[in-house]
């Protein structure tokens, strides 16, 4: 396991093999959780889902254009959390993320969140931080606002949660001078 | 050649090979205007540019995903707009154009930018068009509230024009019920 | 819907996806019909069969390689007629077409070929026209001969129809210098 | 070598890479004279061109498509002579071949095809053997009628030789019944 | 067929699509037998197994990355010997081969090594070949030491028969100077 | 960075594009050195080299066929260290590396090639740990072992090292059970 440590607890880890194990339990013990504000859970019927998940996002990572890592709590993986996107060119990334259910309200997102954010800034070199929420997603709102994200705008008709189509609010942290 | 009319001037025309000769001539001719808000146009470098541009527009055709036309007034190809996405998920299209300086003044771009939204609507059965704008580019930001669209938001860091990182005003409009 | 008017009556419309219904409901209601002279009415099982074909007419037309367009009568989907080859290195087309029983009779295939020889030789500049038809499909031989194709020779073995192998009538027409 | 014995002094040898040498040895010498009624002498400027063909040959005989052979005469590379398609749907094959120009007149591209003819309809149980010759091509229209081949009709515009336009006549043998 | 000589009764042929059958019948046969030391025979439901196997086979050869051959015993398909590596990189080829259970103890397979230990060192011009048996594969063994080869080592963990892990004895035979 | 300790001093690292600088820097220095028992460093003419040698090794990690480590020695990148082959087949992995010069002695390797055995055996379930050496590299041949890896055998013309063919020296170790 490749690690990136946040803090005493929480840990980075670059998405390996063995972990689809692990997206899939918590997957299956969360279903209907997760799909409140997610496309995939419906469509994740076993480790298989998560093996080709992970391979895809080792490719991505491969190419230099997304980083997938698992958030691990005391060693466990308790969710994900990814540069979705890394431009080089439009000197950005976008942060997405989701956590088990049962390791909310401890603070693990955000101090993730703020180390992804510390990559970005400090060892790529980019300027800017895009996450995109769904306007009815409170908490993760609040995230990005508790961090001190700028609203940029609400584009509607923005994802395809399933068969209904959301409205995103566009989230911005531009790194400081 | 294969026309939609849009009145007695203007037509729309699938982009055909043909056109290559056309396009080089207009940009050969106004790359200096064309290159202030678009990327393009300094690796425009002759015909092979475009007839490379129009096979790939053809084949998006093809697969449903954009349509590409030249803007025709009076039978002379002055521009280009496209639906650079046609998305059935979202229930959106996304509209791009430019136009001939000789041109402008005329209300050829309104008038096809209006039949797109004509065709998206009730032949594509969709429900929002969306068109991107550079911030600082004030005629088309004009263009879009004349045609009565809503500014959803400004994003930043959102398009790269040949070192130059700019934002974009995300315009949208709702099909009326 | 992209259009290239014949005359009041008829037009050639570039094949688009939403012709894929109207292909598949002359198809249905004519099968044994079609089935006569045509390989493919077997096989075409549904509106899907048309979306591929029309995908990848719309590619070969992206690579400037072949050209398929419905015939319009009266602005109804009534039939196809394409370039199937488009050889720049040997200056000819090879034209192909069929059209709804309920149709014949009233000229339409005679003058969408027709159309099709004018682009061939004045748009396209290519020198040759050429049309293979079964042996034993006489209104398709009478329909080139009517408009002056000449018979080139009788290949034999030259098409499978379904398990029956059929001899091919070439005809040629020479654009007059 | 992999041989399959036509007489005493003729042989067919499926191409292989160590052939590359000895055809470009010939095309080397006699260039023009087969660039008369070829398409490839002016492009064949090394053995590298050779070891292209002969691999992609492989890969045709490989899918069962086509099936390329040097002539041997007293164990020596002087021609190549192939099915260049193999049509399992319409039971026959095309037939094409070269000869060089000092082994002419000792009937040995005659005794290559009459064994490929009677491979054809015996091995493979096809019924028909097809020839495309040069109309201008005395010596090879010839073989075909010595051959017994019939004349089924002369093409027009049907190769392009180096920006020479020729006709083809198709010359057609059938299995006895 | 094509066919390199080896003597009076042996000889190798280049496989070729019609060989499937041959080779199948042999498996249908002698499954149990050839799945001793063998991965494929299981797996080998029908002719369409051997045909895709022939086309990749054909496809190395075309490549020069192989040469798959057929051991004929008066004429008849009795086993497969293959170059499965030629290497111009390391001067070698690796050898493997199976033969039908009827015809062992004809000294056939020793034959047919010999040969294509010609070919390797006097054709290709390499100087090395070298055989990988299962340790427990005593017959395999012996002819190796029989024709002078020298057992280089024994790799543990070298193959998966069906889920039976084997280790390889290897053998090397280097060209006298 | 994402990382797996090995002790105090040494870790692994997963490579990732910021890599390629310093194993280009480590090259550029000691190209010589690192030539004497490597293919590739008369080719690593540029961080680019890196670049895709790193891309392509995360695509291997990706699919789950080789995991390639950057040693670090107090954090600084000093050699490298891999899984070349992972075969979850032969329950075996295959292991290699390089270190450089200014870093041996202090058994880096040795600590890092004891982390990748109770990788192999303990994480991955896998029995056998394999490693290829060329015959004259004693160094590396006495780090076997040392950590009580058999010599299986010594594969003749084994490796091309730039024109000079090396034979392997294969060492093995098997779990303990």
């Amino acid at each position: 396991m490749f690690i990136s440590q946040v803090d005493e607890d929480v840990a980075l880890a670059l998405v390996q093999p063995s972990f689809a194990k692990s997206y899939f339990s918590i997957v299956k013990r969360e279903r209907d959780y997760l799909a409140e504000w997610l496309a995939w859970p419906p469509h994740a019927d076993g480790e298989a889902f998560f093996s080709a998940f992970i391979e895809s996002s080792l490719k991505g990572y491969a190419e230099g254009k997304s980083m997938t890592c698992a958030m691990l709590y005391k060693g466990e993986v308790v969710g994900n959390v990814s540069f979705n996107v890394i431009s080089q060119s439009l000197k950005k990334v976008v942060i997405g993320y989701w956590l088990s259910k049962d390791f909310q309200g401890k603070g693990i997102a955000s101090r993730c969140v703020t180390t992804l954010t510390d990559i970005a800034f400090n060892q790529l070199k980019l300027t800017k931080i895009e996450i995109a929420v769904a306007t009815g997603n409170t908490p993760s709102r609040r995230l990005c606002e508790r961090l001190g994200f700028s609203l940029e705008g609400v584009i509607t008709q923005a994802e395809n949660l399933n068969g209904r189509i959301v409205d995103h609010a566009i989230y911005g942290l531009t790194k400081p001078r």
